[in-house]
């Protein structure tokens, strides 16, 4: 991934922060040189020595546990909100016209090693650790062990475990750093007033970006 | 990627409007065995004889088009809103227990071979064909000749053009169409009432999946 320096992002609690507010990962997968990439929503994991991992789970019908190897590369990337910014909100462009369209997003990309599980007790430990984490909005947290024991039993066997063990990761915060303050706050005004859910949150986005930044 | 016959989106007029709704592509190639993966918008282009194509461009700073084959395959994903699906939205909860979590999302994987453009007056076209799709929702719509003329040439001459020409395109539309009417409409209206965007965009995408499902 080409990443000029000011969207470079290499902070480690910023990156694992963003994973957890954006966890469904994309899995990416070279086998006998044809790409392949499935979607899967991951849980972070700080493991007792604080090393972290990333771990999730894929259907047994999913053909991935047999055709990835153990311990084989792969790349995840995790997606925030994006949108396009229109040469409009820029106030500069007023003064010379020297303004064209871009699009903004931010993206972690994740190169690690994969590891299968299929030890029942770890992946019921990992449906417990991701259910609790997304019912926290919940006014009443729905919690595995309100499902019938027979039935979440059967459900573990139909699942396959896994393990990223990270190697390297970055992200790539493209969200208007190249602009002057006057522009940055112009980008952040216009996709404000906008109706459109992807505009508001990209907003947000270089809003709290910008309070990073300063600190 | 795995996709249950249930999610699998194989219709072209809908696979292209995703495109469109969603034109920020994960752009994915295997060069002497390293995966890697770019962010880029896209424009859909329909030639004069039909024919869809993906077109957009790169900076020339990204090595991208040194370092990938003309005519490589690549895979590239468009991604919709994603979310995550509480047992607690599922009227059928109540009665036997019987529901765990899920994750709701949507993609297109396209698969296709990557062909790069030089020519100024392709790019110059490119850029008016997306800057034109882009600026439709603003008041005042910014076009390519709103920028001086030397300013747009020097643009032009810093960027490389391609086109992917397409070999197979397929959704995975993951709405929950494997649950009851019941269950389906609990999860519309559990989402509904969420303050998350996020969620409320998934819970707009199910509505629409389940018109069309419906005609």
């Amino acid at each position: 991934m080409h990443i000029p320096s000011k969207f470079k992002e290499t902070n480690l609690d910023t990156l694992h922060k963003f994973i957890q507010d954006y966890p469904l990962g994309t899995l990416i997968t070279s086998i006998e040189n044809l790409i392949d990439a499935d979607h899967i929503p991951f849980y972070l994991k700080t493991q007792e020595n604080g090393q972290v991992t990333l771990q999730s789970h894929i259907a047994k019908a999913n053909p991935l546990w047999k055709t990835c190897s153990e311990g084989q590369e792969i790349l995840l990337i995790f997606n925030g909100p994006n949108t396009y910014i229109s040469p409009n909100f820029y106030p500069s462009k007023k003064e010379a016209g020297k303004a064209v369209p871009t699009w903004n997003y931010s993206v972690v990309h994740v190169r690690g090693r994969i590891h299968f599980k299929h030890d029942s007790s770890w992946i019921f430990q990992l449906l417990n650790d991701i259910s609790d984490v997304h019912e926290l909005s919940q006014n009443i947290p729905w919690s595995v062990s309100d499902a019938p024991e027979d039935f979440t039993k059967k459900l573990v066997s139909a699942v396959v475990g896994f393990e990223v063990i990270i190697e390297n990761m970055v992200g790539n915060f493209k969200l208007s750093q190249n602009k002057t303050e006057s522009d940055y706050s112009g980008v952040i005004n216009g996709l404000t007033h906008s109706e459109s859910s992807a505009d508001i949150s990209v907003a947000k986005q270089m809003q709290n970006n910008q309070h990073a930044a300063n600190k």
